[in-house]
């Protein structure tokens, strides 16, 4: 708990002399004023982020979370609790979505146990932060205990420090667990009041009959547990994951070394609503990347306060978005430093001149 | 004309064969089934339009097309007719958004005069196609005359059609020119039937007054030149512009190649509203990168049947959005390409489990 309150203590407001003096470059580049559109607004937000007028996007790295749940028991998707372990070994080995376009993104990934049911075979990508095997079926009891909530969450502390230590300019988070829309579902109708209705899509792929037997599940559980709205860390506890307490450990993590996270989908936006609990300065540290296909990522990024960069209509997770994200902040901070003022091409400024 | 014609006579339709072995593939990789949305798709049509079924996006081309326009005369925008020349400086000298973003997506580019009111310093980047010292101004008479047309369309056909002799994967489209929104405007409205409100936008940031100023203009061009609505050709030497002529011709030798095309903003719109009209089957090999925040770009895009990839606010042109659009574009293509089956990866396919 102690590296829990020291981190979310730690997390500071924006640098406001960066901001301003990003800004004015922005309005001194070669282009009308505003024509970048969000690109400016990003470069802006990554300076105040950092700390710097002229930001950068160098050391990129990708953290993917893997953890099993136990609310499979009750049938709620299409696939076997076991893919969650043949996915990451899918990972290890390069075949997936996410090292496709953490590639293209020139982002390290940092693959992590946060649960994974089964054992996994060591590997240098890998990083093992297993608080259990997979969490409890939540419409039984509660997911995990109080005091695994907080490992989950410093666990996620952890590893974002341990990569800031070695130079970290940006980092993305992404999930991979057989059963965690059902869990964020549960998470974000238990902090916003929403109802279940509202909280819950298809995930991987369901009809109309298995969403509204998942619907069913979401509301059993919440009827089990009787999370605390207010209590970000019972509703972790009570109905999240162990990849969703770890997502949110990165998120302050990240925040505290003043560096720029970038989040998926639904997954780790249920992450974002318990980490931006504890700490609401949280929101100025978070890119959204993309607003997915999946049903109540839209309201939830608008719960959030949050602007998605793309809508792809994707829903993949494994942080595929949020890769795809980094590209588009690297390209906003490139523009900034590397455009030329007007002064500098000898262009004539058009705000100087009557039309 | 000869090359023109022969060019539209050369767009043949996607190759249906390469498509559903995409398709196929796409079911195999290992995700849910369309989970990568958007660039699933994406995929699948760059196939079709390469003709084969792993497809590549490996020499990557913008094309940026710059030419002065005589309506500048009726004071539409805040910048000087100089500008065109001195950003065309600037862009050879690396320092405009469009530099800085190409060089990102990994992208070559070819600047061309088309019309530029002056003559360019001779450069290894520059291509010099110019039809004319700018166009005449559209209140007044025909922008240019319909030899000029031809002209300016078929030497973006030959621009293509050089560096796909070198090898040539996809092409994106940019522009610059002061007043070629109002050009644009003027070509929409004339091709669609659309109210001259409908598509006068704010171009570099015009106030309200400017605004009206700028509609007044466009009404005045299009009831001077009465552009018949049903002849591209017309329509473009009418009230177009050099570049968008040039750009249209890049579309056409683009499909006439078999290369994908990633289209900019309002200008490129334009370009692609004539050269469609010529070639209705070139549609399916365009793919519009965003919509830009240009007032009427939505309603152009809706218009040509196209669904943009991207929606960042921007509106600077220059291809800034299309060398974007060719990031999305290759991350589609390397999902295809490079991630794992199902079988290649003892993943369970969840497709034949019941839930």
């Amino acid at each position: 708990m102690d590296l829990l309150t020291k981190t979310i203590e730690s997390i500071k407001p924006l640098d406001n002399e960066a901001v301003a003096q990003a800004r004015k470059r922005q309005e001194e580049l070669t282009k009308p004023a505003g024509s970048l559109g969000r690109l400016e607004e990003l470069s802006i937000q990554i300076a105040g982020i950092q700390g710097r007028a002229r930001p950068q996007i160098t050391r990129k790295v990708m953290v993917t979370m893997a953890a099993d749940h136990g609310v499979v028991d009750e049938k709620v998707g299409n696939w076997p609790r076991e893919v969650t372990a043949q996915m990451v070994e899918n990972f290890l080995r390069g075949g997936a979505g996410i090292n496709v376009l953490a590639r293209l993104a020139g982002a390290r990934i940092v693959f992590v146990d946060m649960g994974v049911a089964s054992d996994l075979k060591p590997d240098k990508q890998l990083t093992v932060k297993k608080v259990d095997y997979g969490t409890k079926n939540i419409c039984q009891g509660p997911a995990m205990t109080g005091e695994q909530a907080i490992k989950a969450i410093e666990a996620g502390i952890e590893i974002v420090n341990r990569e800031a230590r070695q130079g970290l300019d940006i980092v993305g988070t992404g999930d991979m667990g057989i059963g965690n829309t059902t869990a964020s579902s549960a998470v974000f109708a238990a902090l916003s009041g929403k109802t279940v209705e509202e909280t819950t899509g298809r995930g991987t792929g369901l009809n109309d009959e298995q969403l509204a037997h998942k619907i069913t599940v979401v509301k059993r559980a919440l009827a089990k547990n009787k999370p605390n709205p207010h209590k970000p860390l019972e509703v972790l506890a009570k109905v999240g994951g162990f990849e969703i307490g770890g997502l949110a450990g990165v998120m302050l993590g990240a925040a505290a070394q003043r560096v720029p996270v970038v989040i998926d989908g639904f997954i780790s936006g249920a992450a974002a609503l318990i980490a931006t609990m504890f700490a609401p300065q949280l929101k100025d540290y978070i890119i959204a990347a993309h607003v997915s296909a999946e049903a109540g990522h839209a309201a939830m990024l608008q719960y959030l306060g949050l602007k998605p960069l793309l809508n792809l209509g994707m829903r993949l997770g494994e942080g595929t978005g949020a890769a795809l994200g980094i590209i588009v902040v690297e390209a906003a901070v490139k523009t900034l430093n590397e455009m030329a003022t007007f002064a500098e091409a000898g262009v004539s400024d058009g705000s100087t001149d009557s039309p």
